[in-house]
């Protein structure tokens, strides 16, 4: 039977050593790989190219689809990119997957109950980085939420939730405060989620949700969420379960997807056979699932956790009166593979050659009827510092036009028409303009003349949001009090 | 001496009971209060008020500028709006402040050394809750930070740490990714933060520090934060302190401040002399110090410490082996009151009444001089699924005009001109236009003209967002790639 093929890269450090270490076991195990290597890091900087990795890699990369890193190192000082920020954005890794695990009693820990997986999204929200200064005072970022990106990210955590034979998957958002953008996320994951009958789901506000997976986290099992709040949980989450230096992770994208420990590469460690090779180990099982080897991953996983409770530990887990025998990578990896077939006793073993086939493909976003978009008026934002409200809203008024001053928001908060007596005013304005008669739609000619009478009378237009609605919705969020 | 003026509301459920216990304890301690007694919540709701307080009840705050407030029930069914939401927005409280303190082992924690402060910014960031539909694809939402309303959040903090007799403020913002707008708020924290040489200040990136927080609470002492930020730690600090029930929490504005406990009115306890009044009570010492009683404020704290760890527990907290003695509020109020003038003996005392001085007002926000602000292009947005950027270059640069097409970026990334095989696209692209002259300015009549074309030509303009340069520094950010 012909392997998978795979592209390994040996890296930099103590790289080599567990690369090595962790090839070893899966060939020993029985995986089915046919491995290209290609050279990325430290010695493809020095040679001048500035993002690690060299055009005839990235052919590699495109050919095999799986991508078995070691870590790299990258040189001090400017014009160096970060090689993983390349490859992410280059090969659309939309999900980032961290399992944290506590090894309790093997490895210390507060929580020695927890074992859950954290896959973020990996592309949008706040991370595109759009930010625009426009006022004296007030800096704006763009945090952009997709449907398509949603749909990509939650079929995956569902996917991975059966392939890996876990049993829930809890959504965090904010949808509360952030009705549409952490609205639409929530609403997927219900969509998504009909389809997996058998995995339980259920929804957490972020702020209570990280307070319990914080202090509670054995409650959790796979939680998908947003970019900016899964870049924090996951760091939370592989803190607490005391494991960093054991954690592997895995970026998947349509096209390719990347294995690997999410520690560094340890120079001063390098070359002395002293390195564990654990983390790199479990991104292989990681990968080994992906690439349809369960039988192999499920092997190599219960040989490792037997391993770890047999008390066979390298020098940075050893511990006097927990591990029985202090050992180098090599020895440890052997340790592993004498134990190929066995289950940990008391650990809990992993399960993954019975699960379910993955049954829908990831770049299947479906084509949706596309609601009915009308153009219904224009929030137009003013850097304005001449006073109140009432000052302003009167002399918009007057250049109205065919449409309609709506109302006047300041910081989201409506203040004209009305009165907040004592509202600390910032300098960014948004004014809204609708048709003049109710439920009637705008054009592009008409919102455009209406910036040119408002910029000729002077003001300074910043920004423009045009208001929409899709088959009769609103699109657009109300400023409080309005 | 003259008390100082203050507004009580007795609240709903327990309120009334623990509001009697506190103001028990101020007065016996020696607090100088002239007290002005309001009705807001459940029968203030009832009477068709929806925002639970009555107008003559805002002139009494607006008077005393100093709220303690105990829970209120907000009924069930709609129409009823939050008295908290409505009164931070009407009295623009910007700070929200929540101690988070272990008091093991009195009190169950994993975290016995945790002893830190939350400062919350309140009012800004994504929580205005902008949010825009504009493509049948992507949701948008504002993220807003002003620099008055980052100078006021992080002076409170200072001013916080300084007189609550703290020694060290931590920031945490994203601002490696959002180089604006949490780069801004990191850069008043080193802007203000010089001004107070005696308190030591630190940063750290939001998601390390998040995970170095909830695993070592015991590193930080002041912590301050953009809203979103803070909501999220406030509640993981609060839950593995393990002390949600005894924790008291701020709501700082110029105009005025509200203290109260962070739990709920329990209707189920009210009544039976059962409920623990700590959370009011330590929201009360927080006023004490607000309104310049530092040393009643130190009597009231360490009072309560010492009758904490001399085993006299509320049920909530009565443990068989650690409690000595079983009390209903009534009996723990005068138990505090019996201790006051003593010091705990295990517990860390508290130090109020030697802290210096408030050294500035709140609403100092400095005028700075302005930075010259110049018009240099516009970022026009295009919901078009009409294929690759290659396809929609061309045809927006026979638009161009007088101005230039610099580049079109779609989810943050560059991907005209110049080619990114396989990159999958969102319907929302950004297309950058410049002063045709490299360095020039342009006028809002060229912008307004350049949308008259581009629209003209059928395209959709969903939104805008002008370019600006300040004092010869580009206001906003460049694609990946750009």
């Amino acid at each position: 039977m012909a392997g998978t093929p795979i592209t390994v890269a040996h890296g930099d450090g103590i790289g080599p050593e567990i690369m090595e270490a962790t090839l070893h076991i899966l060939e020993q195990a029985g995986a089915r790989l046919d491995i290209e290597t290609i050279e990325v890091g430290e010695k493809v900087y020095q040679r001048g190219v500035s993002v690690g990795i060299e055009p005839s890699a990235w052919e590699s990369l495109r050919r095999t689809r799986v991508f078995l890193k070691a870590p790299i190192t990258t040189p001090q000082g400017g014009g160096f990119k970060s090689l993983n920020v390349t490859t992410r954005k280059t090969l659309g890794l939309y999900a980032n997957v961290r399992p944290c695990v506590s090894y309790h009693p093997y490895v210390d820990t507060k929580h020695p109950q927890m074992n859950l997986v954290i896959v973020r999204e990996n592309e949008e929200d706040l991370y595109a980085g759009i930010e625009h200064q426009q006022t004296h005072e007030v800096v704006q970022c763009l945090k952009l939420i997709s449907r398509p990106g949603s749909e990509k990210i939650v079929r995956y955590a569902f996917e991975y939730t059966r392939r890996n034979n876990r049993k829930k998957v809890t959504c965090f958002t904010k949808d509360n405060i952030m009705k549409q953008t952490d609205g639409l996320f929530h609403k997927v994951f219900d969509e998504i989620g009909a389809a997996y009958p058998e995995i339980e789901k259920e929804h957490w506000i972020v702020d209570i949700g990280s307070a319990k997976m914080a202090d509670t986290p054995e409650a959790f099992d796979v939680i998908v969420l947003p970019n900016l709040y899964g870049d924090i949980l996951s760091d939370v989450a592989a803190q607490i379960a005391g494991s960093v230096g054991l954690a592997g992770s895995a970026n998947i994208g349509d096209q390719c997807a990347m294995f690997e420990a999410i520690h560094g590469s340890a120079p001063r460690r390098a070359g002395q056979n002293l390195a564990n090779p654990s983390g790199l180990l479990l991104g292989a099982v990681m990968m080994l699932v992906h690439i349809d080897q369960p039988d192999v991953a499920e092997k190599v996983h219960n040989a490792w956790l037997r391993t770890l409770e047999d008390g066979i530990h390298t020098y940075d887990i050893y511990k006097e009166g927990v591990s029985k025998q202090k050992v180098g990578t090599k020895e440890f990896a052997q340790a592993v593979v004498d134990r190929v077939g066995k289950r940990p006793e008391k650990l809990k073993a992993v399960n993954y050659s019975h699960a379910p086939k993955q049954t829908v493909t990831q770049d299947a976003t479906a084509t949706r009827p596309r609601a009915k978009k009308e153009y219904v008026g224009l929030d137009l934002f003013l850097d304005w510092a001449g006073g109140p409200a009432s000052q302003l809203g009167p002399q918009l008024e007057k250049l109205e036009g065919d449409l309609k001053l709506q109302s006047i928001s300041n910081r989201g908060v409506k203040v004209f028409p009305g009165e907040l007596p004592g509202f600390v005013y910032s300098d960014l304005w948004n004014c809204r303009f609708l048709a003049a008669q109710n439920g009637s739609t705008v054009t592009h000619s008409q919102t455009v003349a209406l910036q040119q009478r408002v910029a000729s009378a002077g003001f300074d237009i910043v920004k423009t949001e045009g208001l929409y609605t899709f088959d009769g919705q609103r699109g657009y969020s109300l400023g409080q009090g309005e």
